[in-house]
């Protein structure tokens, strides 16, 4: 029998949630909501679309993606429901979710509008006030993830903030590595065979392994020359910072 | 012709070289010279071998694969050669090298012990103080990649300070987000697919397009409980400078 799903939302979660489900033979995804009728129209092809949640049908998943300020205002047109209620936030707790059947589906993932991805190695971080709404979110989950695990809000809450190091903060170094070969005319795209295989190494070795660099070694000559290269004030800043951490990590660790 | 290469060192870059030199068609490795005899007889297979310094044989190439500091003292063992001499460093100057025909033969990549690397995509940067000696690097670079890049010294400075930021402190960043898993006792590999797919973002978006994140969006109560989170006060200090960094840099764009 499949399982029925409505997604609240029209943004790249909802987008790649609404691709994968798609995707399942065991999953049917009744009805999309959301208020921008332009991304809704997306959707008209393969489900009923709506921008009316007065209107929203019944199913057996309630799926709210949307940003996390506006999960509780969403939250409000599925009092009456009785099958189970999620968000997709990573930083929210569940109890934000007045509904006595309620709970998280949290996929730990970057979802950037038409770029498509794999979702059977995203881990789905699953929760639930009612251990009957668990059961139903592993079945959604392994419907399309390999790897659905139970985690706690408490957990989630750092499991986001280490995201964010991994990803946002990952990535602003990025962008201040873009600029410093801008500054020689040099393409970023000389670098990224570096970032990838930096990305990669994880897999074999823990970031602690991993380490190299002029702060690992304790190398002051040539922070000093780094340091003179650089002009902006925030990234000085930046590599003082990175590089006294390194420093004082791996020293931990003699 | 074969064109023949002698390779200085038995670290990580020197294995590397070696073995993408081995594949190919167009070069010969005549001997492998270092220090370390257990790493020399692992190249004791293909190669000839020495760890006498006065033993150099002739060759069209002599890369000087050490740590920048030992730079100097090996090529001194060089000084009568003809052919053009090459270190492999992105941080060391050309000139340190005091023979005629020197150059540099820099590969942008980070090499680790034992895990093989498609060397065809990895950027080599090319310098040398004569235009033959620039013609028999990009023989030599091409033998092995796709990516030869003539590069001066000031550009591969700044090209190493940047792989820093993409590299070493993007490491570091990793390693403070296991961290952080860590503590709720979280496996680390939850943010694997998400730290591969931040990475492989940048091949379709500049790293400027694909910030997201609590700090781009000046999302305050979020930031407030990440910090609230952290208990290491270097962590504190990290999350506060990055997330300050990518403000700035992205108010400037409004």
């Amino acid at each position: 029998m499949m399982l029925t799903v409505v997604i609240l939302g029209t943004g790249n979660v909802a987008e790649h949630l609404f691709v994968a489900f798609t995707q399942s033979e065991k999953i049917h995804v009744a009805q999309v909501v959301g208020r921008n009728m332009d991304r809704l129209k997306e959707f008209a092809n393969n489900t009923l679309i709506s921008d009316n949640f007065n209107k929203i049908v019944d199913a057996d998943f309630y799926i709210i993606a949307v940003k996390d300020d506006a999960i509780p205002l969403v939250s409000q047109y599925l009092s009456d429901k009785e099958n189970i209620v999620v968000h997709t936030s990573g930083a929210i707790s569940m109890d934000i979710l007045k509904q006595k059947n309620s709970g998280v589906f949290y996929p730990i993932q970057t979802f950037t509008k038409g770029k498509s991805l794999d979702f059977n190695s995203i881990p789905i971080c699953i929760e639930a006030k009612q251990q009957s709404g668990l059961q139903m979110l592993h079945k959604l989950g392994s419907s399309i993830s390999n790897k659905v695990y139970e985690i706690s809000s408490p957990q989630r809450r750092k499991l986001h903030l280490a995201a964010v190091f991994a990803n946002n903060f990952v990535n602003h170094l990025y962008y201040v590595s873009e600029k410093i070969c801008a500054e020689e005319d040099l393409p970023f795209s000389l670098l990224h065979p570096l970032i990838k295989e930096t990305a990669d190494k994880i897999n074999y070795f823990s970031p602690c392994e991993a380490q190299t660099g002029p702060a690992l070694r304790d190398d002051i000559k040539t922070m000093e020359s780094h340091l003179h290269l650089l002009k902006n004030k925030k990234q000085t800043e930046l590599y003082t910072l990175l590089s006294e951490a390194i420093k004082e990590e791996h020293e931990k660790k003699l």
